[in-house]
């Protein structure tokens, strides 16, 4: 078997097989397949795609690079949860501990930040003393007993997947929904879940800037649960505006906190797409029948408190200082906050989320490269949402401030970014559709 | 300037500036750019192709990357002629001593063989003593004293190419038409001529299997001729039979010497070929005024041995025995020959030349990789030409062998090359078009 042969035939619109497709993830990593080769292959893939077939093969090769996690000692049905990337998207961190609370067993090996986009592990670590990196015994045992861990992701999984990303990144071959797919879905694999709850983000905000797309990822990733024998469910959810109206990573976990305490009402945003995702995670894992009874449980979980109180427990097993959770404030202590008054009046009309990412990055809530250090508190707080009414003078957004250099720019990023209309705007959905193995083709 | 986006703009189909293809190529050489970088760019281009404007900028840049040859001190216009690489294909032999002997200046740096197909150097090296490994001012020299000379390519032209075609040739990136082009033209824009005619094969045997292709490929190396203002002519000619009769080094050279004693006929497809090639070459020098006059001139050198003379005195200037040439049986002195006859009476219909070209690689007259020692005298000589009449038992061929290990492989490989039918097949064009800048897009 030759190289350039198996990018011949992708280049020539013929399937890879199987074999094909295992020499070449393997050779990447043995050294028989060169990177120029990898590359070249990645980008006739970027413009030939890949059949479902070839995406599950290409997945259960990356999966078979490197080790993989076994949950099967830890009892019950093992489900994740992974988001594509969205800005204000905290949902993780309602989500699990909700789950768990209704009985459910979450086993989540997350990632962090990039440019606009946050990530889970740094909301967790905006707690003194979390660390995130846990052995794979002490994360199991951590699910065993309290029914919910999130950690980083193990060095050891997916090697490939890390190979191959790394030369994605710097040869234009990011944006091909095969690989997207078979990326994100190989690491779901190898972390040992028996069901993956997908939210395929779509918007402005979103890595699949368009409605169309967001669906196609989702059906390719579905499709590759399929043949992997996981139960997958994706949401194509919304990501023309931030989730929720917290940026940052401290900001974040004290909107999650209050999301938990049933403070924030059901039908906001945040919550909408929280109790929807949380709903498919008990229905795969069989503990929920249908939605609505989903939904009773989750609603009782967040009323007795008892989806906080894993958050605490999860928190407190990796480490944290739980006061952290009591009094959330501590989060958010910064040396200043700045507000962003609305330059006239009418009704906020569209907003460009990755813009407000990008600004929270650019007071230090995120990376722009991923060496990049994070300060955990600061952050964009939103005093307006999609289609609210604002005054001029009226505060539509709370910077919170460490470090001021960054200031006028992000106040007139977040002036361009939030577009003030005379009329009310009309609704645009939240949740598009949710795709499962029935409704994959 | 971030590669990266470089890359982006091609796979979006936007054009690249020359900023960016001479980042890029300039890049390659000096390690800013990786070779995973280039083969994903490489990789867009085959799929998303380059303006006239791109293809002229990334020649240029090829050229400009290492040394170029300066003529300016020889006397007269200087002319180049390339040939895309044929099986049985001598013209450059034939060509550049008849141009010479009617005034042309010819400076050519040629290459080597490779699988099917047929190299100058190699045929010129089956004299004894000829060394085509010259200085560049040895080169001159003899251009100047004797108006042609051929020798290799020397290492410091074009190092980009080297490069680029190596990451092309493992990673599916060989196929693409402005590549084919910027690779040609950089090499004989960097060889220092004033002009180019080139030959481009078209046909089973050919490395452009369609005549659209051929045409394209064509279009586009004159496209860039213009732009570098060098004087540059394409023709397309049809490698859908081995040019001439004889394959193999020594072969070749015989009847190159044959043809330019005048015992071949001038209705003979490598003749007619030959003398078009050589009037093209005629009249952009500014020698003749049309092809007529042309034609009167090469006759003439013919006809009077002018252009043997030439022959013979390039190879002594090379170093080599010019009894070969005035005895060029010795040329072609092997243990053995084996005739190959016809399995049933009819008419040649049609040949698959590469597998001939690769029937004489496999006797020794090729390499298979280019590290491979070739023997000079061997190969296969055709005794039956497309269209002719032939009887059963008569021989198609006739195998120069020294080593019979592969014998019955190369008969049987024959046998299915030249199909015979009960009819007289339909003519074929030799020469489909002729492509010069006024015609030229």
């Amino acid at each position: 078997m030759r190289t350039v042969d198996i990018i011949e035939n992708k280049v020539k619109g013929l399937e890879n097989t199987r074999e094909e497709i295992e020499f070449l993830v393997n050779g990447l990593l043995s050294g028989e397949v060169e990177d120029y080769q990898m590359s070249a292959w990645m980008m006739a893939i970027r413009f030939k795609g890949m059949t479902d077939r070839e995406t599950a093969d290409l997945t259960a090769a990356m999966t078979g690079s490197g080790d993989t996690v076994d949950l099967g000692d830890i009892p019950g049905f093992k489900v994740d949860k992974h988001s594509t990337g969205g800005v204000g998207d905290t949902t993780t961190l309602i989500v699990a501990p909700l789950v768990a609370a209704c009985g459910g067993v979450v086993a989540k090996m997350s990632g962090r930040g990039l440019a606009h986009s946050g990530g889970t592990l740094d909301k967790l670590e905006s707690v003194p003393g979390v660390n995130i990196e846990q052995s794979i015994d002490t994360f199991k045992a951590i699910v065993k007993r309290i029914g919910v861990c999130v950690i980083g992701q193990s060095s050891d999984l997916d090697p490939a997947d890390k190979r191959m990303y790394a030369l994605r990144d710097v040869t234009g071959t990011v944006q091909s929904i095969p690989l997207i797919a078979s990326s994100i879905m190989s690491k779901k694999i190898a972390s040992g879940a028996d069901g993956i709850v997908l939210d395929v983000k779509t918007g402005n905000g979103a890595f699949m800037e368009t409605l169309d797309d967001a669906r196609i990822l989702a059906k390719t990733m579905v499709a590759i649960g399929k043949h992997s024998g996981k139960r997958t469910v994706a949401l194509i959810t919304d990501m023309n505006r931030p989730l929720g109206m917290a940026i940052g990573n401290g900001l974040e976990l004290k909107e999650a906190i209050e999301a938990l305490s049933g403070i924030i009402p059901l039908d906001d945003p945040l919550m909408q797409v929280s109790l929807a995702l949380a709903e498919n995670m008990l229905i795969i894992s069989g503990i929920a029948q249908n939605e609505l009874t989903a939904r009773d449980m989750l609603v009782q979980a967040l009323k007795s408190g008892d989806g906080l109180n894993k958050l605490r427990q999860m928190i407190e097993s990796l480490g944290g200082y739980t006061d952290y959770i009591d009094d959330p404030e501590l989060l958010i202590k910064t040396e200043t906050t700045v507000c962003v008054p609305a330059l006239k009046s009418g009704y906020i009309g569209a907003i460009d989320s990755k813009s407000l990412g990008l600004g929270a990055m650019l007071l230090g809530a995120g990376r722009e490269v991923a060496s990049d250090v994070i300060d955990p508190s600061v952050g964009i707080l939103m005093h307006k949402r999609y289609g609210d009414r604002v005054n001029k003078g009226e505060p539509i957004a709370e910077l919170f401030i460490n470090d001021r250099s960054n200031e006028s720019r992000v106040i007139s990023l977040i002036e361009q970014a939030v577009v003030i209309l005379d009329k009310k705007p009309e609704n645009i959905p939240l949740i598009y559709d949710i795709i499962n193995e029935d409704n994959v083709i």
